[in-house]
Formats: C-alpha cells, structure tokens, sequence
C-alpha cells in the first residue's frame, strides 16, 4: 500500500528561556528533554507548560542532553519541534484535477485536539478527499502527534492553512463546489444530494460550525442520533458523513 | 439532552509499593500525585510506569498530599484509581427487549487506546446500539479516560466484559444475532443485509479482528478505502460501519 513511513522534519529548541519562549508563542513542542533533578523556576515553568500543552517530558542524564545538543547550551532542556509544510488550497483543487475527479475538499472549523486532526486527515485520505484546509487561529495545527495519528495519510493528503474559512468557501464555491456542513437540526444526512464537487464543513469540538461559516454552507446535514447524549466525536462525525459522501458517489 | 454528568466511583492507592504494585498489576490509573522535589528511586519507578501507561502526573506539595491522604501514609505519592461496574450481556439483550428493537450490540475484539474505546461507546450510543461487548483480557477496560472520551455515553449504554468473544459470539447466535465484522478484503458494506439482530466486531488497532473471532462472523464488511494508506482509525471505523447499519434500519 505504498510507502508509510512519516517524514517529520524536526528541530531542536535549546535552553530555558528559547523553549519557554517557543511555548508561548505557539509553536508546536512535540517533546521536551529535561535534566533529570532540575526544578529550579524556569524548569518549573517548562513543566507547566508542557503539561498544559500535553506535551511529553522525558527525563535524562546530562550525559545525553550534552550529546543531543547542537549548541552545547541547553541550560538543562531541549525541546523538539516539527516542521511542517502546508499546501496552497490550489494544490488541493490540482489534485482532483489529476485525478479527473469532481474535488472533494475537507474544512475544518476549528477542530482543536490534534488526534482529531490526525484521525480526520486519515479518513479524508481513505475516502478519496483530495485535500484538508484548517484555519490559522487557535485550531489544532500539523504536529507530530497529528503526523502520527493521520497513520501516514499527511505523506499524501495536503493541508492548506487558510486566514479566513469563511472567504475561502466563497472563493471554492466559485469554483463549482458547493459546501455542507454537519449540524445539528440539518436535514438527515441521507436525504441530501452530496455528489458533484463537494466541500465537507466539520465544526469545532465543543462548539460546532461557527455562525458565520454555516451561514456560507449550502446544505446542513445532520446524522441521526438515536442515543441520549449529544454528539459524536468529531472525528466520527466527520468519518460518518465522508463515507455517506463516498455512498453517493459510488452509486 | 439528559444527565451527561459522568459519575466515575474513584478510589486512592497511596504509599510507593502500593502504587508501583498497582501499575504492575495493570490496574488502571487515571492520575497519580507525587510530592514535589521527590526523585528517589520508587519515585522514578512510579514516573516510568506513569509514562508508560499514559498516566498524568501532578506535582503538588505536601501539605496537599496530606490533606487528600486518607491513610496519613502516602509517603510523596497518590493515585487515583477509578471503579466502574460492567454490565452482563443479558443486561443489554434485556435493554433491546424492553425497547421494542432487535438487537445491536458492539463486539470489540481487542480495543487497546482507552479513547478509542471512548469514542465507540459514544457511537454505539448515537447509533442506537444496546450495548457493548469487550474481552477480559489486555484490552482496554473501563477507566476515567474512557469515561471522558465517551462524553458521558457510559451512564447509558451497558458494557460487559466477557472471558470468551468466540464464545459469546456463539450465544448470541443462539438468540437470533448475525455477525458482521469489519475487515478487508469482504464485501463491501453497502451491498450486505444489514438489517435485523446484529452484532458489530471491531477488531483490534493494529492487527484488526482476530482470526478465530472472524471465523465466527456470518458477514465481512469492507469499508470502500480510495486512499494511499491502509486502514481508518478503529473508532472511525467503527462510525462508519454502525452507520450503515443505523441507516439501512432506516429504509
């Protein structure tokens, strides 16, 4: 089935006051190397961090902090972070060209936990997507735990970052797509028409699609719900009305 | 929407030997507590066995530890250990009586990543499914985590824990129950009866449903997979397949 493996470009972050400064700004830590014993304050303050972030911790021997270091100044810490490319949203509408087929594109509003994002970007691979675009704000962006969660699919399937959902559904529905979005109180997904070029609009986690980007979606699906709480995980969801899109594609 | 409270029985492991003896015993720990500063070596014992098993850790100090102690010997370290009760599988041929419905009861053959778990018990609650079946042996059980990721699902839908699947299977043929299970190279889902009493097996992360647990099946479901990698997460999976059955019940 083709060539698994992730390639995840990484780079170190040495030093206390680099790797505090690399959390709070927002970078993705994949891992951080802590001198086992030291708590001082800024250690403290990376453990902190890292915890709020879900970011592991491994603690080693000064021996090897010394011989993983590039700079030979890691205060006691090193940080590993990934280093991702994104692709343009038209090399996702190039890819369906390629292929000879109507484009069907994943939108993510917002998903925020990375193994979500990792699951979504595998299922998009499986069920024929030709690409996945995420916001630039707080959402979940590429990391190693999403690289690791896609199970390889983020080696195929490209991701675009766009500043604005909103205005790139309006610029893709000139295209020829038209946009669904899974909601609450939508029309049950089976009685949509969701073949021809199609954009597939998975809302937040806790919140859903954001007003302004369901105000943009042609359709509102809903997947039945027979149970006694709310919504299914997202990356269920999203899996669930993929494949119903693949259904009538098929047929 | 309902109670979506999670009502999770915890108990506490306190002192070194008690927790280290606990993780070895593969009981399963949601959080441990540990005295800030303390790295002896149990401590870094309970550290390692804490980051195998996916445990958070907090450090806290010692007045909290005395105060959340209830032995008064907690010597640095606390754990938090959850209790749930499992359900028979009579319970859940009872929950499909008493709501009019023919059977449809989640088989999971080796379920290992708690929020995978999670997430399927979520599922099998949207779809409408009256219960879950898990093995006893180094699957994952019901733990905090697991009550999290179900989003509150396993106040409602019964799990039990059963010795045997084969086995079980095998009984539940007995009540009238056809067996599906998700794996490739079947038929695809589309083109199955999936109607009636049924028993959904999903198989394991990484090695799929087992071969004596396939031979029992009646039915081997293929998801289509258009993509460049092998397999959807088991819980989307798992999604999509109910899915199908939730909508061919429909027609």
């Amino acid at each position: 089935m083709g060539n698994q493996e992730i390639s995840i470009r990484e780079f170190t972050i040495e030093g206390r006051n680099a790797v505090i400064e690399a959390f709070r700004s927002g970078k993705p830590i994949d891992k951080i190397f802590i001198l086992d014993g030291c708590q001082d304050g800024p250690i403290m303050t990376i453990k902190r961090e890292a915890s709020k972030h879900d970011t592991m911790i491994k603690y080693v021997t000064k021996e090897r902090l010394d011989q993983m270091s590039e700079t030979g100044k890691h205060q006691g810490v090193i940080a590993y972070a990934a280093a991702y490319e994104y692709a343009e949203v038209e090399d996702i509408l190039e890819n369906a060209k390629k292929k000879g087929e109507p484009p069907f594109i994943f939108i993510l509003d917002n998903i925020e936990d990375p193994h979500n994002l990792g699951a979504i970007i595998r299922t998009a691979n499986l069920a024929g997507a030709h690409g996945v675009i995420i916001p630039k704000n707080r959402a979940a962006g590429l990391t190693a735990t999403v690289a690791r969660t896609s199970a390889g699919a983020l080696n195929y399937t490209p991701v675009a970052k766009v500043t604005n959902i909103s205005k790139t559904i309006e610029d893709l529905k000139k295209e020829g797509l038209w946009f669904v979005c899974a909601d609450m109180g939508g029309t049950t997904m089976y009685q949509l028409n969701l073949k021809g070029p199609i954009g597939l609009v998975i809302g937040n986690e806790g919140d859903g699609v954001s007003r302004l980007v369901r105000e943009k979606c042609d359709m509102i699906a809903s997947i039945p719900m027979k149970g006694d709480i709310d919504s299914l995980n997202a990356s269920v969801a999203a899996g669930v009305l993929a494949y119903e899109i693949v259904r009538q594609r098929l047929n």
